[in-house]
């Protein structure tokens, strides 16, 4: 919800003016640095920004990764040494972008949100995460949120005979792209987890907070379809090698990276309908409690309005009461009475009522 | 709904003639001016339309805003100045057209609904808009409702620097498009807010005025969604150059305002689907009233009735009733009432009813 | 449904027989010739069917109008004289054809509802015509039910300085599909009318009548979306050119049709969404009607059979029961009562069900 | 549901393996042969299967119809005779073939269901039809029941000047299609009547049988949806023209068939929808009725408990209860009484409960 | 839903990671090979796997069956011998596979669900099986349940003149793919069976019990959507002749594969169409049998509470009462309740409540 009330912010402005519109999620901007190829592996953090890091026809692969958004500098330099688009500079500030893949040319841009779970809490956390592709370079930049995703990617680096050490930057897109949808299962099993509790309370004892669980669960997927679906054609349009960035070695890895998208996409799509099932029943069952607590009323009232009636007629005044006289007046009103209410018993029985 | 009403007026009438459908907005038209270059910004209110303002090969960029669509002369004026076909002058004045993108060749025809917050009352607005791109020209109609959303742009072009001031007339369409999609994100907004009062409510006390309200926002936002879904269509074929008035430079930034399209789509969608999950809740919360309200008439009759009973047993007037003689009898009956009573509130307690 | 009926009379008959399908709307069929030009306007009745009304070659716009498909020979003329294919002849009796357009090179077909408003009952009066588009002429068939729509094209075609006059027949087509497309929105506006009666009666005192109300008013829609529907698809396939029968001036003007089509579904998608958004709202409020019915029982059962119970203590007639002889007793039952009744209340209060 | 347990039957056996899976319909295969041309007609049926009955290069039309699929003998024989596939040959014994139309080259080979009512009981029948149209021949395999929708076709045949005569097999073939789907608009028909008779119920006097019966109509029409919409697409492939063995003079005749084809589909969607709108009706009706009946209770509850209350009040058995010696007491319950009564019906009249 | 538990083992892995991700449904892994052209068949278990089993240019068909993947060894094994791609062999080993077909050139590659029912308990058991398709050779990866469909096709091996050991490797492939598609049939007859059961019940008496189990065939049936939807485009791909490793011959079989691909799809479609219609009749049955409830209860309050007023009335102490002292006072109370309770009684029948 909080994205649509950032956005206003800008409605108006010139496009490409950089207004960082996102909640402020971090610290300082913080700029790293990892060089590579088959030998050689040089990591560092970048303190100064004062030329720009990757020159044009330097070897091997250079990522620079960016935590935090907050300095508009920062971007601007970027933008000015890669030659980015401001409108690709306003949408890394935008942090409410829909995933998207668009190519243009010198360099390829892609968005999409990184999800991942806080250790502490349980909560999941959402980060906007925007990667441009160059020639000899990619660029991360992240919300600065701490912690990422990422560490797989950097530990695999260190190995000198990973795959990814002998690859362009390209494969270094797949890898973080990989990574990220990976990491989109542990957020569904969360989810497929929490469904499975609401099913037994469901089947257990389902109250209005039950319902209220499984609002906030179709209201958190509406937030993940949003995120996963476009995703689908980002890397739909990455696999069809529109771009001459991407190698024909690297198209196998992204129809993968494909695959694996359309099975988050059919998981979620799994789940939503179960949760939609779950309302049905849980609706059934309250009507059905409803009849169970109405057929105990109704028996109890139809039991006892009768008898009732009979022990207040001979509770009548009148001077002539005959039976009041009889000795076996009282007697013969309580046989009437246990026919009555035997009586009563069978009928519900009989209606499967008991 | 009065939209509807409106059209009807027409029926039969020959195609192109020109009859003013929407209430009256406004009250006279009004023209203004503005025409610039990168060195040069002209403005000024048209008080009479004696000639053409605009001539063929005129440097720079003219741009007239019309307010107020009542004189149908002025439409007139402007059609056999600038070669606009009698369909479109028609269109122009149809205050209840769906938004569309059609290209004439000599111009460019776009028409779509502006929208914007009413500053004292908080209302939602709503306006038509009609713009006319040429060669070096752009023409845009209002309605004539006080305020438009334009003023932000007017303010850009007064800055020297600004990209604006250096680009074509297909820039000034941009921009006008942009500010006007923008705002759309300022609706969304208060709907976003609305959505969570109603939330709110929902979990504290629905009554049945939360189901009315969650009616109109549903109708509201069918009427937002006539209004958005042909928009991306638009955009769309605004951006893929099917014209020559647009310039490839104007492209990238058309492809922005496709992207901003869907974006709206997007929560638009989202926020229909939270507002008929709501429903869901109500009914189930309503439902789960009910049982709770049945409930403690159950518990109550079933106690009762069954002590009723008993009490009225021994309000009978029968001469031979032992027990009313025994010395013991009133304590025994005591008992019994109190140890039936407590036997209920054990059976309820058991069924969790308590 | 009258029109599924009819159709299984032909069940199994050779295609290309003639059968009238229709109930009979009308009585003889009457047939209407009007030849003009741009400065010639002919209108004559015709009685007689002998030789073919239209030569090759004759200058000008010949409109044949035919009223009423009773009389199966009139149409086996036109059908000789201007060579018009069997089945096509069958589908201008079938009335109940779902709307179409069908190129057959020499002539074009084109068949649709035509929908009135009685101007007595404000009944809906539909009626199927039939047009067929010749190099130099236009032949409609109508079912025969009186009055329909053109009297405006009529009037307009007695102006000499009529764009209408001026052309050719394919944009006299467009004038009368025009001219029903409008009076598609006079059926809107009269369905959006009671929509909006309903929706009044749905908040001030919804029964089961409204229930009906919208049941049958969706049974009209779902006609309507029948009718409809197929003429988006029809109004596309004219503007695409396909035939050449079709005009190049003539094209915009279809376009404009094509648009005013979509605008028809448009609007008629917005009302179905309303009128499903309506039942929730009916379903919802009958089961608040419910619950405060339930606790106005609940209620006075509560507060009640307590006091009931008290008084019905006191009722009975043991011998010893000291309270009956004490001076305070009754004063004191009346303070138990008022106290049981009073902390009912509070707690009603509480449960803010009072 | 029948059709879905014999298909398991053939799990793991070879494709082209024959099997007659369907129930078995009828008794004994009857193959019967028609020859004909424009001079020429001979109609007899055939005994003996010794030798292929059609040779290459006879003229005129050769039309084979076989009745019942029990023997399996007889398939393999036309198969050996006309090169028709064994995968065919298949389909052709498996009785739950979704309808469809495949281009062989020397043959095409359409598969559809044939919907009749019996004369008797006004029971739906359904029997699968295959058929196999060759350059001058067409077989037609029926299940078997006894009677068929082809008598039509027979009669007109013997008709010398029937159009039927004087054309290909491929005319014969779309004389049998458009008169199996002409009977579907008899199926449509006996449907809609019954649609109309659950609506008359639904306003009348719904029951539980009314929901049974809809919920049946639905299954029904559930199976005709799965006959019918695999037959718009195979009525769309024979009009493509995709097949040689389709002349063009037939084309315009499988267009109208087309134009059926979905009209039925149409008209079964039309009905389906006023279906799903009933239950609606139907849910609220029952809501309705449940809150009458809650009010009648609850005025009842309202009047006569506080009565019961004052009533019993008054025969506690007190020694000082003062009202009890006034001689004014009696009348003045009643008057209280009274009182009691008569507020509570006028807070019900404005309630408008009454 | 243990599927998507599994998968996020592997979140951040290298792409190529072998991990066995399933369960360990079976003991150690068995590699069968069998190889066999039109005149010689030759089956045996492979003990050793320390040379590639297949050389390039042997003649006939090898098929390997390799049950189980918990040894991770046996997959290098496969994939260095016939050059499977690392992605290939993670997607045999990752058991939660969408069903799909790649083509990678000198193989092909197809993953699908194989479902069988465990004769013992009757429940459905589920295993992915994964075809590699090569030149001359078929590989199939099972995840090692006991028993597969696979036996009729190695039956139907063993008779020489079985088509299948006249054709290539493309031909087996079919053969499997087609037994498989095959026992879906088994399994949806399962589900209709247990359906059937369910309505019956549903008429009868339904229960929560029910809609439990509604909702459980609900979830079976979205398990077998997720398996079966994608199979229809790989079954299409397939037949499309996209790859040069299907022969001709061989196309017109997996044409009809499609065909039942589709069947199996409609199936499923048409049961879930049924199940969902199934829980309306639930819900308006349990309204219904609600609102008898509160008839009775009605009927019974509304007969005695009038009464007990009455009886209550003549139970009060007052003094002066005359009807206490008449003679007549007690029959003429007797009369007056025998008139009220009739009174009630006709009122009910008349609404038809009784």
């Amino acid at each position: 919800m909080t994205s649509i009330k950032h956005r206003s912010k800008k409605a108006g402005l010139a496009p490409g003016t950089l207004i960082h519109m996102g909640r402020d999620k971090g610290g300082a901007t913080r700029v790293d640095l990892v060089q590579y190829d088959e030998t050689r592996l040089e990591k560092r953090p970048v303190t100064a920004l004062d030329e720009c890091l990757i020159k044009k026809g330097i070897p091997g692969v250079t990522w620079i990764n960016v935590e935090g958004l907050s300095d508009v500098e920062v971007l601007r330099h970027f933008g000015s040494c890669y030659g980015i688009h401001p409108l690709v500079l306003e949408d890394i500030l935008a942090t409410d972008q829909r995933p998207k893949a668009a190519d243009y040319g010198e360099y390829l841009y892609v968005v999409l949100k990184m999800l991942g779970v806080d250790d502490g809490t349980g909560e999941i956390k959402s980060e906007q995460v925007s990667l441009v592709l160059g020639q000899n370079y990619l660029i991360s930049f992240q919300e600065g949120l701490e912690g990422d995703v990422f560490e797989q990617v950097r530990a695999r680096l260190v190995n000198e005979k990973a795959r990814l050490r002998a690859m362009g930057p390209d494969f270094l897109l797949h890898a973080l792209l990989d990574v990220i949808v990976d990491h989109y299962f542990l957020i569904l099993e969360k989810l497929a987890d929490r469904i499975e509790d609401v099913e037994d309370e469901l089947i257990d004892n389902p109250t209005t907070a039950t319902v209220q669980t499984i609002y906030r669960l179709k209201r958190q997927m509406l937030f993940l379809h949003k995120a996963f679906w476009p995703l689908r054609e980002v890397a739909s349009s990455l696999q069809r090698r529109d771009s001459q960035l991407i190698r024909d070695t690297t198209v196998i890895y992204l129809r993968d990276l494909y695959d694996h998208t359309v099975q988050v996409l059919d998981t979620l799509e799994t789940l939503r309908e179960m949760l939609s099932g779950m309302l049905d029943i849980y609706l059934s069952s309250v009507s059905n409690r409803l009849n169970e607590v109405m057929k105990v009323l109704t028996i109890i009232a139809t039991i006892f309005m009768p008898l009732s009636f009979v022990v207040g007629w001979y509770g009548m005044n009148f001077k002539h009461m005959p039976e009041l006289e009889w000795s076996y007046g009282y007697p013969v009103v309580f046989v009437i009475c246990l026919v009555l209410a035997g009586g009563m018993l069978v009928y519900f029985k009989n209606k499967r009522w008991l």
